[in-house]
C-alpha cells in the first residue's frame, strides 16, 4: 500500500515533534513536507529544530527542507497543524482556501460553528459540519481537536452521557509539556505548583460542551451540562491528571459507570486507535502519570478511584497523555477516521 | 521572664523536628524534655535523630537525653505531641492521666467529643470542652490540632462562615513533608502525581465540620455544610495547595469575601501569631508554594484567584505550610493561647 | 523452540521487577519460579509485590506463587538473583551447592577469586573462572555482574584498554532507582543532591579493575590503572551519568577514541545485546538521562563531550540505564552468553 | 548613619532581584536607582519586573521608576551591575567613564588586566589593580566578581594555597537559578541532568587562577595550578555542588586541611560577611543544597567528605549559594570592602 503524503505546519515545536515521532512508522501516512516560521524555512529540519524527544528523529524527516508556512502545490493535500495560535488562524484558513485538509491542534478555529472539534471516539459524527465549510469558498477544509486537558475530560465523560450529565467540577494537575517549548521556566515549576494556566479553564468549560453536543442539520447543539474548572501546572513531564466530580439526571450505580467506561470502544480498525480507549484501574492509588501515561501508546485514558461525591453524585480521577492523546495522537486519529470515511 | 519548660513526644520525626526548630528562640517556651520510641530512648538527641531541616538543630536540644515515651515526674507539665498514630492514643492518654497538658498533632483523640480540635484563630472558644475532660479522671488534659490539609482549609473557610457556608468541594495538591519521614519514596513521586492519601479525605470532610462548629454547653455542634474532598500528593517539599469551590446561603460579593479574609485577625499578641493570618494575593497566578509558603514564618495562609463558580458560588485557591501552620506551628499557637487563658 | 525455565530470587524488589519486565517476551527464557522473603512466600506474586514499573506485569507471572528463597527441586536450574545483600551471600551459595546456576546482581560474591564479575561485552572470557568453582563442592555455579555505576564505567573504558589506561577520575550523578525501593526518601532528594552513596565509591574503584583485568590460568589479574571515584545521588528516575577523566600510556587522538567506542561490538546474535553497545553523541549537551537512557532498550551506553583534559589526557561523559544495562539487563545478557557457550 | 545611595544595572533579572532582596535592610547601602533595558525603562519597577523571589519586594524599590541603562547625574556613584553579557561590556565602561564605581557580576571585564576579579575574603588585595584604571581615562572604576561556580571553588581553595596547590579536578552540579530567568526550560531539566553549561568550564579554569594569583606592582600573576572542569546542570533551585580533587606540592594532613578551612576568617566587621565563610561538615553525606545552601544567609560555603584521592592528593565536596555567595552577595561584600578601604 502506498502511504499518503502528509505535511506538518509548526513542525519544530513540541507538538510538531510529537507528530513526527508518531508518524515515523505510520502504515497510512508519510511525512513529506514540513512548514514552519520564516526563521526555520530554507534549512534542513535537523538544523532548524532542536529535537527534544527521547524517540529518535527519523532520518528521512531530518533531511527534509523546512518550508515557509504558505500554501503551495508542493504541500500535500493533508496537513497537520500545530502552529502557534498567534498565526494559526490566518495560515490555516489560507491552506483550507488553497485546497488543503487541515487537521489542527491549534485553538483558533475550534469554536467556529462550521468546524468540527473532534475527539475521534467521542464525536466522529461532528464531521458532518464539514458540509458547511464549502460556504466559506474553501476547496479544502479544517478539522480541529480540543485543548489537551479537554480531550482527557471529554473521553472520561463521553461514556457517561447516557446517564444525563448535568454538572462537572474539575481541577487539573497538568504536565509541563502542555506549555510547549521552552514553555514553563524551570525556576517557576521545580518543587512548585502554579495554580493558573492562561485561558485553560475557559477552554475546558466551553470546548467540552461542544464536543459532547449533538449534531442536527449540520449544527452542534452544545451539551447542556454546567462545567466549572480550576487548572494547575505541576512538575510532571507528560500527563494531565484530572480530579473530577459529576452530577447526573439519573445517577447510575458504580458498576454501571465502570462498565460504561470499559465498554467504550466505538472505533475499530484505525491504526492509532488503542485497543482500550478507556481503562479503569482498581488500585486505590491510580491513575498516576509515571505509571499510566504511556498505556495504549499514550492513547489510552486511565480512570480510577470512583466513589460517591457528597455534593454532586460521583468523583474520580482521570489521566491522559497530553501531547499524544491530547494533541498529536488525537489529530492523527481524526485524520485516520476521515480517511476511512472518504473525507481526505 | 522565665521560660516554661516543655516536652516533645515523638521528637525525632518530621513534625517533632519542626517543633524543635520553631521553639529554638521562643520567648515563652523552652524545650527541656524529649520523648521518643524505645529505639531512641537513652541516647543524646543528636545521636538518636538524623536532623533533616535546613534550620540548625539548637545545641541545647542536641545534648538532651531522649526519654522513653512514658509519663514521669521529670517530664514538664506542658508536652507537645507528634507521636505516630499507632501509639499516640494510649501514650497521650497516659500523660493526661498523669497530669500533663498534651498539645497534640496526632489524629487519635481529635474527634472525641470532649477534646478540642483547635485552629487557634478559628475556634479558640472550643477550649471550653476541656471542662469535660476531668470526667475522664484525668488531672491533665489533651488539646489537638487537625490534619495539615484541614488546617489550611479551616483557615480559608473561617472568615466565610458569616455568609452561611453550605457546600465545599476541594481538591488538594499536598507536599511530601506531610507524609513524615521517610514518608513518600522518591521513586513514587518524582515527576509524578499520586491521587490518593490514605484517610486524608475523610479527615478533611469530618474534622473541618467540627472545627467550624459551635460550642454550646461544652459540646460541639458540627457545622452543617457538606464537604467533598479529593486529595493528591505532588512533588513539592512544603506547602499544601488547595483548589476550593464554596456554596453559600447568602452569596457575598467578591469584595466582601476578600475583605472577610484580610480582616480576619482574631488573635493579638501571641508570639507565634502572624500579623496577617490570611493574605489575599491579587496576582493571577498565586498562591504558589515556592513563593508563598514561608509568609508569616510559615503561619500565614495565602489565598488567590477568587472568582465565580458556575456550579457552587465561588472558587479560589488556598495555600499553607503543612508542617508549620498545618502542624507544629498551630500546636504551639494553641499552647500560647492556652497560656494566655490561664489553661496551662 | 522451547523456552528455558528460569527463576528469580528477590523477585519483589526493584531489580526483581525489572527482571520480570525484561523477560516478559524473551525468546529463550521463561519465568516459571519466583523466590522472595518469608513475608512474601506463599502468596501470588500479584498480591506479594506492589508492581512499580510502567511496563505491565505479565499475567503469567502475576499468578505464580512466590516461593521461599531456598533451593528445591521445583526451582529451575537457571536462577537470576537480585537478593538484598544482607541475605544474598548465603542463599546464593546454597543454590549453587544445590546445583543451580545463579546469575546474580548482588554484591556478595563479586570479588571472590573464582567468581566471574561479568559485563558481557567486556570480559566474557572471565567465565573461565567457573572451572574453579567445582573446588567449592558446588554442582551449580555463581556468575555476578557489577554494581550499576561500575557497569557503565566498564563499558566506557573497555574499548580504551588498547591505549594503556593508567588513571581514571570519576564523579557520578546517580538515579534514585539504583537505591531500590523504597530507597531514597523524597524529602532527601527533591530539588537536592546527596554527595554520598554508601559503599559505592569503593565498588567502582575495585570492581572495575577486576572486570578490565586479564584472566590467565583461571585467575584474574586486575587491571593496573588507578581509579578515584566520587558519587552523588540526583533527582533522576533512571540513568547514571558519569563525569570521567582518563590518562593513558599512549594517548590516542580524539578520532581514535571515538572510533574505539563506536567500533566496540564484540557480541553478535544474543537477544538482549543492543546493535550498538556504545553510541557516541556529537551534540555538545549529551548524553542526558531524559533523552538517552532508553537507547537500545536501555542496553546502550551513550558517551559524549570528549575533549582534552589538562590534568589527565581526556575527559568525557557517559550514561547508562542503571536497572537495565546496570543490573537486570546485563545479568540476562550474561545468561544468554552462558547459554550460547553451553554453560547453562 | 546615612545610607549610601546605590544603583542596580540589570535590575529586573534574577541576580538583579537578588541584589534588591539582599539590600532591603542593608545598614550602609540604600537602593535609589534602577537601570534596565529600553523595554523596562520608564515603568515603575513593580510593573516592569515580575518578582520571582520568596523574599518580599521592598515597597520603596517597587515604586522606583526604572531608568535606561545610560550614565546620568541622577544615577548614584556606586552602581551594582548584573547586566546581560551581550550589553554589559559597553554600558559598564560608559558608567566608569562617567565617574561611577561599577561593582559587576557580569563576565565582560573580568579577565582584563586592570580589573580586579574579586572574591572578597580571598583576594581583597587585588583592589590594587584599580590604580591602573585611571589610565583608561575613567574617572570611575570597575570591580568584578567571578562566575558563580568559580566563587565557590575559589573559596574552597583559598585556604589551601599555603600547601602549594598544583592540580584541581572539578565536576560541578549546578542549580538552575545560575542560568537566570527564564533560563533553563523545565522540559530540559525535570528528572534530568544536562552535562553542559556554555562557557562555564573555561571560566572556572581561567578565572580561578586569576583570583588565587598574586598581585605585584599592580599586576596579577595567575596562580600556576592546572584546573580541569566538567560542568553539569541539575534539578536544584539554588546551590552549586562541586566534586573536587586537589594535588599539592606539600600535601597536608586531613586535620591541617580542615583547620585551614575553619580558620579562614580574613574579614571582620563587614555587614554581609558571614561569621564563618567556610564551614566543614563532619556528617558523611554533606554538604547538600537542600540543607546547607542558606547557611550564613547564603554567604557561607560548606565543605565535606574530605578524604585521600588515589590520583591527586585529596578529594572533597563544596557547596555555595550561587545567586548570593556566587553573585549578588559577593558583589555587595566587595562593595563593603571598598567602602571600608575608602575606595567608594
Amino acid at each position: 500500500m502506498t502511504r499518503i503524503d502528509v505535511g506538518i505546519l509548526g513542525a519544530t515545536g513540541m507538538v510538531g515533534q510529537q507528530f513526527i515521532a508518531l508518524l515515523a512508522h505510520h502504515p497510512w501516512f508519510r511525512v513529506s513536507w514540513l512548514g514552519a516560521s520564516e526563521r526555520s524555512a530554507g534549512r534542513k529540519y535537523r538544523d532548524a529544530a532542536a529535537w527534544r524527544l527521547p524517540a529518535p528523529l527519523p532520518e528521512a524527516v531530518a533531511n527534509l527542507d523546512v518550508q515557509a508556512a504558505i500554501p503551495s502545490a508542493a504541500a500535500p493535500r493533508l496537513v497537520f497543524s500545530s502552529l502557534d495560535s498567534s498565526v494559526a488562524g490566518e495560515i490555516e484558513s489560507a491552506f483550507a482556501q488553497g485546497g488543503h485538509t487541515i487537521v489542527s491542534n491549534s485553538k483558533n478555529h475550534r469554536m467556529e460553528p462550521d468546524v468540527p472539534l473532534l475527539v475521534t471516539e467521542v464525536n466522529g459524527d461532528h464531521l458532518a459540519l464539514l458540509n458547511r465549510q464549502a460556504a466559506r469558498g474553501w476547496t479544502g477544509r479544517i478539522v480541529t481537536n480540543p485543548n489537551c486537558s479537554t480531550v482527557v475530560l471529554s473521553m472520561a465523560l463521553a461514556p457517561l452521557r447516557q446517564f444525563g450529565l448535568t454538572k462537572v467540577m474539575i481541577t487539573t494537575l497538568q504536565a509541563i509539556s502542555g506549555a510547549g517549548y521552552p514553555g514553563v521556566a524551570s525556576w517557576d515549576i521545580l518543587g512548585n505548583v502554579i495554580p493558573f494556566i492562561d485561558g485553560e479553564e475557559h477552554k475546558i468549560e466551553t470546548e467540552t460542551k461542544k464536543i459532547l453536543g449533538c449534531v442536527t442539520r449540520d449544527e452542534v447543539d452544545p451539551h447542556p451540562m454546567v462545567i466549572s474548572a480550576q487548572t494547575t501546572r505541576v512538575a510532571v513531564q507528560n500527563g494531565h491528571t484530572e480530579s473530577i466530580s459529576v452530577g447526573f439526571e439519573q445517577p447510575p450505580s458504580e458498576e454501571d459507570m465502570i462498565h460504561a467506561w470499559t465498554a467504550f470502544k466505538p472505533l475499530d480498525g484505525l491504526p492509532s486507535a488503542p485497543a482500550s480507549p478507556i481503562v479503569y484501574l482498581q488500585e486505590r492509588n491510580r491513575p498516576q502519570p509515571a505509571l499510566d501515561v504511556d498505556r495504549g501508546q499514550g492513547m489510552t485514558v486511565t480512570v480510577g478511584r470512583l466513589r460517591r461525591c457528597p455534593i454532586l453524585d460521583y468523583k474520580f480521577f482521570a489521566l491522559g497523555h497530553n501531547t499524544i492523546r491530547g494533541a498529536a495522537g488525537v489529530a492523527i486519529l481524526n485524520a485516520e477516521l476521515m480517511h476511512r470515511e472518504g473525507l481526505l
